[in-house]
């Protein structure tokens, strides 16, 4: 018997085995290695998502890990594989399909949400999902594709180009990640965060990082840009707030990439849009091009997965590891361990 | 003497006799023809203008006329010329201007609201706004180049191609000039429009007009585009409602073109941006190749601008045509006949 970390009820995780079963025809069985714990993950654990999530629910979609068993029909993968996952299902015939955007499929399947997720020990899944991973690329660092691959899905929305000035409203690990993921761009970055942990972090990196609860954000970008105004803000960070600063730091003609969950109507200074004839592009998760690009930029440190990463717990520890993030703390991300990093190295 | 029509205080116009002065270097004096009232100039009349307008002010920006006299070091203009006038002055110099994106000058001058404006039998102005008309192209109708300039301007901004289904939220003047511009852009269009009046002109005009206070808009868009929404949704109508329904028509990657004024901000369901990818571009004003562009469709006929014209009332009556509009009533677009339509001709 193998162990998962399940969902059962709002607040309430815990481990439990699981039945392995063998994979049919398409599909592989995944040992997963680390799994990342996302702001997602936590949105279903507090209960916010129980008309979507059908509970027990095995959460997770950032992982990494090792193809362990091979179905019928699968061609290109050999137990021992690394890889990693792309978490999407689409129809492939609803209007959104039908116009090329999978990735916003009416019908997805996001798989850790509307489907069993990775944190745990053995994991059935289609083999086309599977992301395969250099054999040089630490497996805990790339728990971090996932992430990595929204922020150039992000980044890739809002067109940054070379020398273009970007505010990063929310320096969490996705707006970390927009930040590095621009600055690889070409472009020069300033990431706005309250968490002094987080803008410490963001500073180690190399970014500048301004707090919005002490500093003058908007007369910063001002003085920053010459009077301009930035080209491209990203708001990351799903707070009414953030939204004002992305609107009011942006000059003529800027994109605002919305990036965060907002669930309730926000109030938008649209007099600012027409003013200025700013652009605000949504951006939801990535096509199969970011992943492969996240890969990429995880393998050669243009992103430094290990920094990104606070702690790393084994799977029995993922219920308390919940608790403590959703009691906030100096964390960015947090990754579940599966036990099954050795699995077929 | 001439005779000027003047905002003087909030609800208060005047005709007064103006000076004319002799055009200077670079400057043409202008026999105005025809001034359409446009929605701005309702709200200066309204006062809400007023810490941007300094009063006595003559207002008008849609205009038509001809040239009356032609200052020195100006070449290629002649007395007799029709012209309208594209009413942007920009500083050349401000960060917006350096971007190439003039028509947004961090300093415009537009004139009519900062500086004088059209509705007076004479006016002077700067022969680098001069748009050249057809001699085909009667003066009334050339009144109305302008407000088609801005929807030329707003179907770029929001890209509308071929084939495209685009819902218009809003069907007075500049609504249904975006529908006729989108359509002859090859687009399949839908007005919504709460006055009986405006959509009876708007389907006279071959467009299919809905009332959101009778229809259910987003269910008719769903039926009309077989379940995967509008392409592109114009934000004409200025009201809450119309921005919550511009964003609820739109499929995936779908287009939102805020051509309204909201002097508030507004409740946006950002979630809605995020889900499907929507993006919101905002447009404002226009640039010398939409005014050219508009000079065509006005002068071949694509822009009825005949239809369009609901009346047209002397100087002196131009005050009692203001109240009238406030009072609102079955009308598009009024002009002011400023008694020179045989000036030169």
């Amino acid at each position: 018997m193998t162990l998962a970390v399940r969902y059962t009820a709002a607040r309430t995780l815990d481990t439990a085995p699981a039945e392995a079963s063998s994979p049919g025809p398409g599909e592989v069985e995944l040992a997963p290695a680390y799994v990342g714990i996302c702001g997602t993950d936590l949105h279903i654990f507090h209960g916010d998502m129980d008309a979507r999530v059908a509970a027990p629910a095995v959460l997770g979609h950032e992982m990494s890990g090792r193809v362990a068993r091979v179905g019928p029909d699968v061609e290109g993968w050999q137990p021992g594989d690394a890889v990693t996952v792309m978490p999407l299902r689409w129809d492939g015939t609803c209007p959104a399909c039908a116009s090329g955007h999978r990735h916003v499929c009416q019908n997805l399947d996001f798989i850790g949400i509307d489907s069993p997720g990775a944190m745990q020990q053995r994991w059935t899944v289609p083999a086309a999902i599977l992301v395969r991973l250099p054999g040089s690329l630490a497996l805990d660092r790339a728990a971090l594709v996932e992430p990595t691959a929204v922020a150039v899905h992000d980044v890739g929305r809002a067109e940054v180009r070379e020398g273009e000035r970007v505010v990063v409203v929310g320096g969490g690990p996705v707006g970390v990640l927009i930040a590095l993921v621009a600055r690889a761009a070409g472009a020069e970055v300033r990431v706005v965060e309250l968490s002094t942990h987080r803008r410490l972090l963001a500073e180690e990196l190399g970014l500048t990082a301004w707090d919005p609860a002490a500093d003058d954000v908007p007369e910063l970008v001002q003085r920053w840009t010459g009077g301009a105004g930035a080209d491209v803000a990203f708001e990351v960070s799903g707070a009414a707030g953030g939204v004002g600063t992305a609107v009011e730091v942006l000059g003529v003609r800027g994109r605002l990439c919305l990036v965060a969950i907002h669930p309730r109507p926000r109030e938008v200074n649209l007099h600012r849009f027409f003013w200025r004839e700013l652009t605000l592009v949504g951006a939801r998760l990535y096509d199969r091009s970011d992943f492969e690009r996240a890969v990429r930029l995880v393998a050669d440190g243009t992103i430094p997965a290990e920094r990104l990463i606070s702690k790393v717990v084994p799977l029995t520890e993922a219920p308390a590891a919940f608790e403590a993030l959703e009691a906030g703390g100096d964390v960015m991300k947090i990754l579940v361990d599966c036990g099954n990093d050795a699995t077929g190295a």
